[in-house]
């Protein structure tokens, strides 16, 4: 069988249950979450790391250096983020083939440690090998915030008929910000939401901090990831289309498919929060709420019109294999 | 400048400088050691990444699946062996191209949780991409032992004049057992050496529980690996040839190269360990003391015959880039 008939989820499914344990001991979050969460000593540890290659996440031959690696260290401050912690450590990892320039690469270490400045993290290690593409793997380690001994973490599987659905800042811009890159607009003010993805780390502690148990990244899509939460809970979704908060450059510049982006771009690194309404409406800073957790055997997740009915997109999100 | 002229030692030497802080604060060992260590809340965090690529590390087309996730995840663990911890936790990243059958990738993932189970360590989370070439990377996270709050460190810039150097094991079966795959003789013993490297726990905690100070694995090959010690602690380094442990195997396989192969074979694995000859000769597991550190200014490692004349290679080990 090959992978592609699988699926990334299908996949990922399989190989977790060679690996894991039998037994739960001091490991908190395996596979399946954002990050994995582990118990040492008097802290709790998140980690995470997160990939990308030549010729699928971006094109070395048309590369914007700085913004690799940016955007390679903010994915993995996003799943810790996600997590409800904050990123501390990481390890980066380069494939490299021997023709690589090393201008290129001082442009992606500076990257790198900028957004790890702005995380108030650093980069104390890794390894560079020869392969004949070029990948970027980054591995994060974080840590949770913590109450009488116990995590305070947003987990996907902790969504409860009844809560609501809430997200940070705007959708879509950075499939916006992509369109606009493969179009050759590259000073639109799209593109730095594509390239330079901030990391929610305030959003994603202040609710863990204020009680909320709920959370994810918007890495694959809005409708994919709200159903990965869905999937995890087993519970169904409703999202309605009219309170997704969109920005106005992302109206201007598509304002026919404005809906569909911010519904299925991916990418955007926005926080979605899961949690009692009363928790979500006092955050700060403030988040939007989209929708309800409501039962579901089938775990759908339906996105509705002003009148109540499904709107129905045939690609719901990102699947790496598909 | 490609990276081919600056070679793998350079460019790190050179992203080192661009990510590493200025301040040292939590950060006990950053950039250039088997290991990144840190320390957190009353732990030592110990953590390394290392990859192997396809048509560089390993070749699909032929592959032992699980001998190769055995040896991503030894490797590892390996790296933390070589500074006194133990591993714990892992995380596995796999770049693969779509039409990746999955029932080799289970095989990998039962070799690496078996490598894992003998190291009492496990995997609890990664990433999978799509790429064109097939990469594995893992992280692994461990922890140092420590007396009176201090963690009990295998450095590489640790070596004193006087300090006695020390081996693990025999050295050159994993290059003997490379040259017998590459013969086809798949069911020599010399190739379990090369495709299931053990991970000299034991040793290297037990060196750091002793009081010895200075280590590092050898992956790149015993003179290279002797040379990163003396490059990081300032000293050079005579190893005698006579006092090499070599195995009846690779005896009887290469007998005219088994010198050879065990100084610059590489991926054996086993540790170098320097300190007192009072510490190292009292070790349990025991080892094999094969030389002595030297005052040096140009840090040289001289391999001495039994007249005390020296021996030149013209390779001295591995670098990925040259």
């Amino acid at each position: 069988v090959k992978i592609s008939k699988l699926g990334e989820f299908g996949l990922i499914e399989r190989l977790a249950r060679i690996v894991q344990p039998s037994d739960a001991d001091d490991v908190i979050v395996g596979i399946g979450d954002d990050a994995a969460v582990w118990h040492s000593g008097d802290r709790f540890v998140i980690a995470t790391t997160d990939t990308m290659a030549d010729g699928v996440h971006f094109l070395s031959k048309n590369a914007d250096w700085h913004a690799i690696g940016w955007k390679a260290f903010a994915t993995n401050a996003s799943d810790i983020a996600a997590m409800g912690g904050r990123p501390e450590y990481a390890l980066v990892t380069l494939c490299l083939p021997p023709d690589t320039d090393v201008a290129n690469l001082d442009a992606l270490y500076e990257g790198l440690r900028e957004c790890a400045d702005a995380c108030a993290a650093r980069v104390v290690g890794g390894d560079i090998v020869r392969s004949p593409v070029m990948t970027i793997t980054v591995a994060v380690f974080g840590r949770a915030g913590e109450q009488h001994g116990e995590p305070l973490l947003l987990r996907r599987n902790s969504a409860r008929v009844g809560n609501r659905i809430a997200v940070t800042g705007t959708l879509g811009d950075s499939a916006g910000g992509l369109r606009k890159l493969q179009e050759a607009d590259e000073s639109h003010p799209l593109v730095t939401r594509h390239l330079r993805p901030e990391p929610r780390i305030a959003h994603g502690t202040a609710a863990a901090g204020a009680g909320v148990r709920c959370g994810i990244d918007v890495s694959d899509g809005l409708l994919q990831d709200v159903g990965h939460v869905c999937e995890a809970s087993g519970v169904g979704a409703l999202v309605r289309a009219d309170d997704i908060p969109l920005s106005n450059d992302l109206r201007a510049a598509f304002p026919d498919d404005v809906l569909e982006l911010a519904c299925t771009g991916g990418e955007d690194y926005e926080l979605i929060l899961v949690g009692d309404v009363e928790l979500l409406a006092r955050l700060d800073p403030p988040v939007t709420i989209i929708g309800e957790i409501v039962g579901d055997p089938e775990r759908r997740v339906r996105l509705l019109d002003a009148a109540g009915n499904e709107i129905n997109y045939e690609r719901q999100g990102w699947d790496a294999f598909r």
